[in-house]
């Protein structure tokens, strides 16, 4: 598949781009200019040698994706996907924004998003999109160590069931994770609500956690 | 350990106390009525015939408890604490209270709690109680059926170090379950979330989940 990662040029973005690189997949890395986008794709092509990738601005990669990653902080969610509008319709969108700040003496805060989560206010400004949600809790250095497979749960939320389980795939295609079905984008929030858990967990007892899980 | 169990006559506190029964805790069984206390006591006694084990009004039961769990559902919280209030003073209350309510079409939703979650509204309204939260993502289906071990981690919340020690070691003696340190009261919030994810979870895949952090 071609796999489109806007703002692919941050840890998180450029980490689950290798991953995704390695499983035989074309990827294209956007930025907001292209000089950083392929820097991006020069990364990927450092770390996975039979890679096919590309770089460029945002709005050029994502043309003839089939899954467009948004891989951008959460504050450039709501600009970005107005500039890039139209262009993801009908496309898969696969949003791994984790809204939170930090703040000092806590760590990693979860941000209330009015909508809900990330996803919902995604899949609100582009109801022509497939927008699912997944990979928010997934540690952007574990992900670059494309030796090491990554023990998790990937929990995909989505309203498109053909999308999730496209997301799913994706997500069981890089070692030791599992995709699962996680219901509605409602469920999004918990999700990434999730993520500032672990990134303070990971503070607390100096390690690289994750999530799995048990009983499905 | 003496622990008591305010408005313990529900599934998940039942299930908490038989659990903790079952490892040699005395316990007692606190609700509105005394009789119904009596009635959740008779039926630890049912489910583990070696159990010391007492019911009656929570304000009684707390008064030589060495550990308090609140297992009422988030609308009790307010007017239980406002009622126990001093008795509560010193002693180690663990909150396993988890905020939702359930809406059509979408299942369990976490509420949005003004102080961040139930834990630490308990702690402002009981600035002289070491609170702690953890519990609230168990299965009371699971915490019922004694023979199985549950394999699963316990997220304890909390400021008070020892507090939070006593409540690991405590679900440390739950066949299966590992307490896990998760830092302060800040971070029950996710916690608490992650409560209707997984309530959320069983009833799309038909099973019951648990969680587990991977990496600590």
């Amino acid at each position: 598949m071609k796999l489109a990662f806007v703002g692919g040029t941050g840890p998180e973005g450029l980490g689950l781009a290798m991953r995704l690189a390695n499983a035989g997949h074309e990827i294209a890395i956007g930025s907001r200019s292209r000089e950083r986008g392929e820097e991006g794709a020069a990364r990927i092509r450092e770390a996975v040698p039979s890679a096919t990738v590309s770089g460029g601005e945002n709005a050029e990669v994502v043309g003839d994706a089939d899954v467009v990653f948004l891989t951008f902080p959460y504050s450039g969610q709501h600009p970005t996907l107005e500039q890039l509008g139209g262009r993801l319709d009908g496309k898969i969108v696969c949003d791994v924004v984790a809204p939170l700040e930090f703040q000092q003496g806590i760590g990693a805060v979860a941000l209330n998003v009015p909508a809900g989560s990330a996803a919902q206010e995604a899949a609100a400004q582009l109801p022509n999109a497939r927008v699912v949600s997944a990979f928010q809790n997934m540690s952007a250095e574990k992900l670059m160590e494309l030796d090491h497979p990554i023990d998790c749960d990937v929990l995909v939320c989505g309203k498109d069931a053909e999308a999730k389980q496209v997301i799913i795939g994706l997500a069981n295609q890089i070692d030791g994770v599992r995709g699962v079905d996680a219901g509605g984008l409602s469920q999004s929030r918990y999700v990434e609500m999730m993520t500032s858990l672990l990134i303070n967990l990971n503070r607390k007892h100096k390690t690289q956690t994750s999530i799995k899980i048990v009983g499905i």
